[in-house]
């Protein structure tokens, strides 16, 4: 993917950064303020943020109608990597301390409520008709609660020695790829989209998301440390039933140090080694590759324009990004 | 108080009661949704939903109208408690086990989250004009946002050696207060509210909430294990600057057992005639009635009716009740 590509991606998803100090600004309590800004200062893709605006673009809006919902999308995945640090008990996140390292459990609970609340407050900033904006509610409201049912799964497959496949799509569309088509599906709603165009957007997000968080299995296993920003291979360590581990069970595959905890780099490389022996890797990178695929044609029913293009640049990215 | 008071209260608060499977059903994963039903089933008061619902039938509203948002802020609570509780490691509530301690702490993080989100979504659900919808889930986010901010405090001020009383002030508005100021405009915006009775509503239950906590710590203090449904004495175990430590201290007051962590009733007995010969409780109390006192006369805008009347007999009860 070439250079240009991911300039015109992450032009549109760091719009949000040029107004997040209005929109989270820190005031008193500030120690407060500084935890739940933590990890969105840090960074990440802000891919969901460029999917709402894009979106938005693709229908006739511009990005600044937008912008507060884009805001807003960003802010629901920060709260959830925060509560989700703390309950998987990741300590590093994109490179910094988790937020429950530096302002403990309390403290990162907390932080992550604000972020929640302010997501609703700062939605309602959106110009626009109000019906349109009360849809938008439930939209974001119920895909919240969908993040929640995911997470839920995903801890209880731990504890779980048989996980089908279709479980598995199943955790992922709820904990990650809802909110990639609920952002998508905002951005077309606050634009005016009719029903159907809004409900091509909701898949080509839910699609596209699955696609993403299946090769962010892929990457955890395959990408340097100092790249990932977190501890690689830490699926494999906790034990973690992606479709990956899936497969491999399903062929049989031991796959070592799986679930130990605790592993040195040449151990997560043997493991890595008998995976690509059994064909899970590439059966995973399949599946991404499918599921981008069947996201880009619920695109066809719109008018080719630069948005369009780069939202489906945007799909692509989403299973050829390094990290 | 007569009965016959407590009853035309409850009988409003308890109307979502009768809504509560269809809003929060119990489907899959089932455990999550067990665990976020699990306060909410154990009662309360519902003393929110009864603001709410008879601050919009006093503005002509029928209460079957505004039944979503009474759960809503319901919920709002119920999710506060929840992850108060695992913050302040509280493991009793309602006589039961707190949610941390049958559903462990990921859990209950989660089932708190759920709450919050599935208030959002059922505020959606509210008839009447959009507009006004929006207004309500700026109301109820921004709410959400300050009752964060509240916790923070009450938080921070457990590691403090001088806490002002106006600063305990600030916090009992954003963490308590706050949430009846909302559910007492919501309930008026709903139902077709002006501006300027909007305000004298959020007034209202501003000030009753305030004189509702004050008095929520004198209970703590005086009432037994058994009604309270919690340890008693816990402020004082805890360490916690309530307005009676706070009064004790200024008045050079050193009150036994203060953050001793864990404490016999027969010291908390003690602790009780330290606070009383100083006359902190009833310091407490008449700060209780005054901020309720302020509160009631918000209402004299409005035409008697008998929901006014069961307001202000409610804003009574705030101050009146055993538990």
């Amino acid at each position: 993917m070439s250079d240009d590509v991911i300039r015109r991606i992450k032009e549109k998803g760091t719009l949000v950064d040029d107004v997040l100090d209005m929109y989270l600004p820190i005031v008193s309590p500030v120690e407060l303020y500084k935890a739940s800004r933590h990890l969105v200062d840090a960074g990440g893709k802000r891919l969901r943020p460029a999917t709402l605006i894009l979106a938005a673009e693709m229908c006739g809006a511009k990005a600044e109608d937008v912008l507060p919902a884009a805001v807003a999308v960003e802010f629901v995945h920060n709260f959830t990597l925060i509560h989700d640090d703390i309950m998987d008990k990741d300590d590093l996140r994109r490179g910094l301390a988790a937020v429950h390292v530096i302002w403990e459990e309390p403290g990162a609970i907390l932080a992550g409520d604000t972020l929640y609340s302010k997501a609703f407050e700062i939605l309602a900033d959106c110009k626009g008709d109000p019906k349109r904006l009360v849809d938008v509610f439930r939209i974001l409201s119920k895909t919240c609660t969908e993040i929640c049912e995911g997470q839920w799964m995903d801890i209880d497959f731990e504890s779980r020695t048989e996980v089908s496949e279709s479980e598995y799509i199943t955790m992922v569309e709820k904990k990650t790829s809802v909110l990639y088509g609920a952002s998508a599906m905002i951005g077309g709603i606050l634009a005016g989209a009719s029903e159907e165009e809004a409900q091509a957007l909701w898949n080509f997000g839910t699609y596209t998301g699955i696609g993403f968080q299946i090769f962010d299995d892929v990457l955890d296993l395959i990408t340097p440390e100092a790249v990932l920003g977190k501890v690689r291979g830490s699926d494999i360590m906790e034990g973690k039933r992606t479709i990956i581990a899936i497969h491999a069970k399903e062929h049989g595959v031991d796959i070592p140090y799986f679930g130990c905890g605790d592993a040195t780099t040449a151990q997560i490389e043997e493991a890595l080694q008998v995976l690509d022996k059994a064909g899970s890797i590439e059966y995973a990178n399949k599946k991404a590759v499918e599921y981008v695929e069947n996201g880009k044609v619920q695109l066809d029913m719109f008018n080719d324009s630069d948005a369009k293009k780069t939202l489906l640049e945007l799909a692509d990215y989403m299973i050829s990004r390094t990290h």
